[in-house]
């Protein structure tokens, strides 16, 4: 056992654990530097060829596996792994050394991993070390079909435990049942890593960046005490420290049920004001954690899932068993219902979306709908079938005009008529909204209202078309920023045409759960915000503490503001208040 | 000599052209089918990728070399030829025949050829089928380098000609002297074609698409008669149809000669109001058209031209001899010079930008200067100091909000500290503006109107940021559209601050040189617009017969308008009447 100790790492993925230490062997693959040299060229390519495409196999289907318990933004990591595979650089080197040196196929693929993560590495840069991590994951795993060397095994004893590892790939944790894996400790990786991504999305406690922290290694078998927020680790702590720490867990642990039980008290202002929390989902289990996190309804149901991992589209039939059941699980709660929003960041192979320079800009949601007005009615069919299981809503995503909005409901008053045509049950009086999410449809908010029955505003889209800004791109990443005075005043614009109109409007991007932008829901009057379901409880807390009189009262102020940075302090002194002290 | 007939096919570049017909022998790469089976595979490699270079290497000085006298825009066209070479699909078909049927490059290069433009061609597409002839084109250059067979030869007469060919590729346009060819007849291709886009962009006649309209070939000799506009070819025409169209092309000739008359005409409403005519250039031989044309300054300055077909970033005297230089051809006319606005569809190799999901929405522009502060502090010495030599003005790209102005501001202001201590010439009164082209600056133009001298609408990418539509992506085309109601308040919005706050406001985007837009910037009382050369005389042409009362009398019913079919009907009937009838 190694002596006690305390270090400090950074912390990637919060919480609390306490338990022993297994440390996972840190393993190179054995690859003969002199293995022979080859001489049929053709087979070689062809042992290549087939291990990488059963690499692409075995992502794909880790990728779908664990697509049910973690979200869609995380397992979006194994799409970037599967497009190593696919970048005709890195397989232009093996290929290269294949064909030039004559040597194995394990032996070309080492040798540009090493090469790529030496490289990568090299360049000091955070966010290149972690696609070193990503580009060692596949090569890793395209060795294992070249090569055939077995999985990492774990303990077999089914005790809980702490990962201890020179570094854990996406791949490796998926691979760990999370009730076995108390926390995560890695000598290596940042806090943007795909691991870490994934540590949050399986509420993992990880802490990272030990390397060159530890004199004496940590050992199988130690005891740990982790705190993945602070990013601290105790080896083999004296019992005070652990039991200040269970202390600090259970209080934890405590938190989370004092959340848990506001779920079921109404949502209301110290003043009064009431508002309905609703819940984005992408699939039924999420709508399972939604109820229990008290949703009062579904403001976003993404219909993606039902699309994906297939080869050709759902039928009516398969779309309407679906939105039935969830209408029938939310009991007369609300379910709004979003058409099909593919392309951007998320393809569908069947969909024939073309290949384009800036998908974003592209041909996507509700553009391939209209483009495709036989697919589109067969979901909107589907829709107004459910309509007859509760009470269900549909929104059209991406509208930037009034001629779009238009186009799309005549193939929803076609569905309609076909329907009553055909004497089959559907909701005739189907609220139909539209996502505002283009800059255009805030910029003419006002004349859409008048069409439109609600609005939705999504605010994670339309901040990245106000700032010109791609969300995911890390490079320009702290230009995304959606309490920029330009993003605050369209969503106000939208509001404003909203109310003017008489018609509904809620919030349903990211800001919807972030309780620094609560002010300006409660001051604009915006009294209905759709969120992931693990938001909308500590949101909730928030929200009972605050006053929507203050709010207001404060808008007028924070509406002049020049700079995002003004704009956030004065929503977090105004949120600091928590409207206790006006 | 063929009997004389009437042809009618695609008008692709218009004018008239009356000449000889030149017809170009339809030619195809002479690959020995039964070629001997390669055995050194990795030889055969090594000349597959020779041959590639090679292509590359003659593309892109074919790029440059016609880069002068074609917009950026058609070289582009080249860009599109490297990239297929660089198409891993491509290549590994190529390499895959080698590799496995053991064939020689020329023949693996031919049947992947032939392989996709069939497949292409069997679309019934004709983005698709133009996309088939650059392949082609591409192929054709990839196996002239690997078989060695020389260029197409044309008459060496020196008379001129007119081109006739199943088709002509713009490899084949661009080796073609443009006063030699009078015009060209294709039997394939379409109108948005790469080589309909040169021919426009050299002013050349083209009719396309005769094919399976030709009874008997058109055979060197014949004597042709082409409107490239009504896309009609008179073969072996009476004399008194070669008399009527001889009339139709003085008469073309002498609309030129007027509107050349326009040039040194002031620039004035028909109820007097004076505006200015600004050039968009990206070089000095630009430069020299805007002048001829009666330019009154030059509104945009694309920097990139300096920065581009190079391998470090230019020094600083480099810069300034080239802005000095226009600002002096200007003699005291405003020079407005934007700094480098690189990333998005134009990338620097050395600059590093990383490869981006969606480049247009990613690390581009101003944000690059802001990262690579030593880089754009030279830039704008540079400017400072040819400041000295006229009347310069600077501006900065894709600024989004009031702090990134500040940001490069405050560089700006430590570019001119330098040269002060230094004693060097500069002027230290430049004025300095920023585009409008982010929604997030037209939204808050009011807080940006304060810090800044001028503001500068660019509504190519305003437009294409609001309506989330890549204005290159042809899926998207029609959703691309600068008289969205919601572009037109952004403009609206943007003036107006500008205004307000008594600084400058011009337009630079493809915009202000449309027609049907001039009652906009007559409604809204915009002073300046700056556009491509060619588009001046016409636009003055127009402006001579307009009123400005009258656009501003309709400015409020036209900004009511909620499509923009509505808003174009609207413009095309206020543009009819000319401010004649009021």
């Amino acid at each position: 056992m190694s002596t006690a100790r305390n270090l400090q790492g950074t912390g990637a993925s919060s919480g609390i654990a306490i338990g022993k230490a297994f440390v996972l062997p840190h393993w190179e693959w054995d690859v003969p530097e002199n293995k022979k040299d080859v001489t049929d060229l053709a087979a070689e390519f062809e042992r290549l060829y087939e291990g990488i495409r059963h690499s692409k196999q075995e992502i794909t289907s880790i990728k779908q596996e664990i697509s049910g318990y973690i979200g869609e933004q995380e397992s979006n990591i194994f799409d970037a792994h599967l497009a190593i595979l696919d970048d005709p650089v890195f397989m232009n080197e093996i290929q290269g050394i294949i064909q030039r040196q004559y040597k194995a196929a394990e032996v070309a693929v080492k040798e540009v991993i090493d090469k790529f993560v030496n490289m990568f590495d090299l360049l000091d840069d955070q966010y290149m070390k972690e696609r070193a991590l990503d580009i060692k994951d596949v090569g890793n795993r395209l060795l294992k079909h070249l090569i055939g060397t077995p999985d990492v095994k774990l303990p077999t004893d089914n005790k809980p435990f702490i990962l201890v590892a020179k570094e854990v790939s996406p791949s490796q944790l998926v691979h760990l049942n999370p009730n076995h894996v108390l926390g995560i400790v890695t000598m290596a990786g940042g806090s943007t890593s795909h691991t870490a991504i994934m540590a949050r999305a399986l509420n993992i406690p990880l802490v990272l960046g030990l390397e060159g922290k530890l004199v004496e290694p940590i050992q199988t078998g130690d005891v740990l005490v982790i705190d993945g927020k602070a990013g601290i680790v105790l080896v083999n702590p004296p019992d005070a420290e652990i039991q200040r720490y269970s202390e600090l867990r259970e209080s934890e642990v405590r938190v989370l049920e004092r959340l848990q039980s506001l779920a079921t008290l109404p949502t209301v202002t110290t003043d009064g004001l009431r508002m309905s929390l609703f819940a984005n989902i992408a699939s039924l289990r999420d709508l399972e954690a939604a109820l229990e996190g008290g949703a009062e309804g579904v403001g976003l149901f993404r219909t993606e899932f039902i699309y994906m991992d297939r080869e050709t589209y759902p039928t009516e039939q398969e779309q309407y068993e679906i939105y039935c059941q969830a209408a029938s699980l939310l009991e007369g709660k609300p379910l709004t219902i979003r058409t099909l929003d593919v392309g951007g960041d998320k393809q569908l192979e069947y969909a024939n979306v073309p290949e384009e320079e800036n998908p974003v800009l592209g041909f996507r949601s509700i553009r391939i709908s209209l483009a495709q007005p036989h697919t589109f009615k067969t979901q909107l069919r589907a829709i107004l079938r459910a309509g007859a299981c509760g009470t269900v809503r549909v929104m059209f995503p991406m509208i930037q005009s009034v001629e779009q909005f238009r186009a799309a409901k005549r193939i929803f008053d076609e569905a309609k008529a076909e329907l009553r045509a055909e004497r089959q049950p559907y909701d005739e009086h189907m609220r139909v909204g539209m996502m505002v999410e283009v800059p255009a449809a805030a910029i003419v908010a006002d004349l859409l209202a008048s069409e439109v029955d609600f609005f939705s505003i999504g605010t994670n889209d339309l901040t990245q078309y106000i700032l010109a800004a791609d969300r995911l791109n890390e490079h320009v990443a702290s230009l995304y920023d959606p309490f920029h005075p330009a993003v605050i005043r369209m969503i106000q614009t939208t509001v404003a045409a909203a109310q003017h109109a008489g018609i509904g409007v809620s919030v349903c991007g990211e800001m919807a759960g972030d309780p620094l932008a609560l002010p300006i829901w409660l001051g604009l009057g915006v009294r209905e915000l759709s969120m992931a379901s693990g938001l909308m409880l500590p949101l909730k807390s928030e929200l009972l503490k605050a006053s929507a009189a203050r709010s207001a009262a404060h808008w007028a102020e924070l509406s002049k503001l020049k700079t995002s940075r003004d704009i956030r302090e004065a929503l977090e002194r105004l949120g600091m208040g928590c409207g206790c002290a006006t």
